[in-house]
């Protein structure tokens, strides 16, 4: 995010379009004379009222969690479908993808010397359990792989907490995915990472870890709060004994059917290319996935809905998607991939939001320079949004399966201050995202969308690809 | 504290203090002449390092919560006792107060229809537990006693939630306090409120709810967080049913023995007239209480451990005090009062600090005229910490017993921005608390409590007294 941040502010600064009214009328800009009245239209019809948020308050509060495996998952995607056919979207349907079943089951974790308290925690996604009757064992402090290493004879026999502080989610992350392998190399029975976020009210986050490496003890691997993990730090410096006892049922059962969702507006004159845009519609078993990522389906689901109601029935095809299995697994864009394999030339784009449904500033595009250069002049269509920054480098998890097969990419960019904050929580509920904030999302994917799929030529593929997202 | 806040902008606005350096030596304030270089002296020791917040870390690490009844509180005063013997405090003691002990128990409550979640939740200080195998009914959402009033018919039977948002805590706190009583009252058999906050994580709030009234049934009473309170008042505004269960093993116990601890410098020439600063020694039992308040407790010990390291004997005795049982009974303060009665006339000022060790401004003050304009005199010397200020109002609930019979009163004026946020949660402990912001509070208080206590008059009753804290 940080990365991204810097770059956003530095097009900023360097925006040719602070002369707006002027601009509008350029009749060299054929994109703006052909689309701004239609994009008015969207924008206006898609921020007049609160229709996305209440149905996206609709779903979470409905259905709750959605993880992989769960029935809420398939209820939620039940819901979602019988929706959109009423509301007249066309090729409405779910297409089959087999998911992985990890189940969180009763967990707990206790600190037990030097005195006893409860740890707030949440196992890690696709964690063993710990034996019946749980694990107790004493404590060893690290701060990050390198300190492991030098202290590996500490380790045998311990649990080992990485107790590093949020940096970034990409470094930081690091030690969700790699921490249960790396602590087992040295012997540990189990680890606690310091919850991944830089905020939080004694609040454990969840998410994924690596696969357990075949060579090591699969050891069970949670999470605890960041207040904790510090406090057990400055007891290690005060040279106390430290034990924990850690309680996990955890466990796989074997893979059940899920759905990839999605729903269409089917194009006029070339049906057969297709403008790909949605988020995943699986979330973590904790709060309900409000903005990770029920926010991001309900924008793509709405901007087609609304293109629908306005009658705005664009060349080619639009597709919103709501993928399964993005949080522990990706089974779905695996799935889409696999299943959509033979129409992926005919893919114009595909946009995913998976970054919170915040105040937008505008997308991340990865294609060619041309393809670039067309997204940049349909982005401006989004000035009135404040939404018309496009920077280079974008996509997501979820089309990340297409894109290596050529489709190009798009993310939006939204305002990231608290994202990580609520990432993985018991705090991912629909009253973090702001009404108003979510419309403009719903406004700008279907001005993207729709231009994109309606020009006369289709984005160009080809070029210098950069993908520095 | 917004009313608070206001003043301070005005008072700031109208600072006198803008040419400092020529002040300082101004030979027609005699204060300034007398005590600049004593203040400068304690400003430098106390925020020479980081000991007051090792020793908040020591404290809460080391203990935990430290509710009323609690085996943790009575170590925990030991702790501070023994340390305050082996600094070399005077007449350092721990004086008889019997506590109520309420005792928590387990607890949980879980939405059942329309559909099944678990509720974060924390009974209120005070509660009756829930009969053998828990409570489950439906749901009546109301947003005012008023609304309850309007609804009566509706509650029999049923849980009243109390879903109130935040503006201040005078305001929102009363749904903590009357909610059982007034629910009970049209026939509730429990009640529920959002919990009193700003700002949470899915994070309740518990606190002290008001005695219950002998006219109605006594019904259990709990917290919710925010985002759930807000949920279960959208279903209900679908028209959907509402069910919870809810199990809380909730008691109170005989009154146990604890005490309020107490350490001295007695004074060189008056050692019958006293100086008291402190604050409250329990907490609630959850997170460690570091804000609410062993951060105020240790700002007051390290502020007097401070002037005996550094020789600094005033002409009168200042007492460090650590109250008990403010949580859930203010019987801390009223034994205090009851045990020094005779020497009240000889107390010269009372200064509490129960708002958190945040970012200094001054203090609040309540007592005659003169005695304020001296305490503002007394404040300049706090210039270099910008904390100068002092506002008319101030006290708090330990010493709200001896104000009552004649002693004047203060309370520190921190910036009360996120006090709110982690009041009465898992989330109160020490990396809340800034080591550089506790220390200007040992800081002034220190130079208060010994300005005070070292004037070569006493501080002067009577005149008008305003009590608008």
């Amino acid at each position: 995010m940080t990365g991204s941040s810097q770059l956003l502010i530095v097009a900023l600064l360097a925006s040719p379009f602070s002369k707006l009214p002027a601009q509008r009328q350029d009749p060299a800009d054929p994109i703006r004379r052909e689309y701004q009245a239609a994009a008015d239209r969207i924008i206006a019809a898609a921020t007049a009222d609160s229709a996305a948020w209440n149905k996206l308050a609709e779903l979470t509060d409905g259905f709750g969690h959605r993880l992989s495996g769960s029935d809420a998952l398939e209820r939620a995607i039940d819901w979602i479908l019988e929706r959109m056919r009423a509301e007249g979207l066309e090729n409405v349907r779910g297409e089959p993808v087999m998911v992985p079943k990890w189940v969180r089951g009763h967990e707990r974790a206790e600190l037990r010397a030097p005195r006893h308290q409860e740890l707030p925690m949440l196992g890690l996604g696709g964690s063993v359990g710990t034996p019946p009757g749980g694990i107790e064992a004493e404590v060893l402090v690290v701060s990050s792989f390198e300190e492991l290493g030098s202290r590996a004879a500490l380790a045998r026999d311990r649990v080992v907490l990485f107790d590093v502080p949020f940096t970034n989610y990409g470094q930081t992350v690091a030690y969700r995915a790699r921490g249960a392998n790396e602590a087992a190399r040295v012997g540990a029975v189990a680890v606690l990472i310091r919850s991944v976020g830089p905020f939080g009210m004694r609040t454990p986050h969840t998410g994924a870890m690596a696969a357990y490496d075949s060579a090591v003890r699969r050891i069970p691997a949670a999470a605890i709060t960041a207040e904790d993990a510090a406090m057990l730090r400055r007891m290690q410096g005060r040279g106390q004994r430290i034990v924990v006892r850690l309680e996990m049922d955890a466990h796989q059962l074997p893979d059940v059917p899920s759905r990839n969702l999605m729903g269409e507006i089917v194009g006029r004159e070339k049906p057969d290319e297709v403008v790909v845009l949605g988020g995943h519609i699986d979330s973590w078993d904790v709060g309900t996935g409000a903005i990770d990522d029920a926010g991001g389906v309900v924008a793509a689901w709405e901007a087609v809905r609304l293109l629908h109601r306005l009658g705005l029935r664009p060349r080619r095809t639009i597709r919103a998607v709501g993928w399964t299995n993005e949080e522990n697994g990706l089974r779905g864009g695996q799935a889409y991939r696999d299943a959509h394999r033979d129409e992926l030339e005919r893919h114009v784009v595909a946009i995913e939001s998976d970054g919170g449904t915040f105040k937008l500033r505008g997308f991340g595009f990865t294609g060619g320079d041309s393809a670039y250069a067309m997204v940049r002049q349909v982005a401006r269509l989004l000035k009135p949004l404040g939404a018309d920054t496009v920077l280079r480098g974008g996509g997501g998890a979820d089309i990340g399966p297409i894109m290596a097969l050529g489709v190009p990419g798009m993310s939006h960019l939204v305002d990231g201050t608290r994202y990580f904050w609520y990432h993985h929580t018991p705090a991912d509920n629909v009253d973090k995202v702001d009404p108003r904030e979510l419309a403009e999302n719903v406004a700008a994917l279907a001005v993207m969308a729709y231009v994109l799929a309606d020009l006369p030529d289709a984005l160009p593929r080809g070029g210098a690809v950069i993908r520095d997202y």
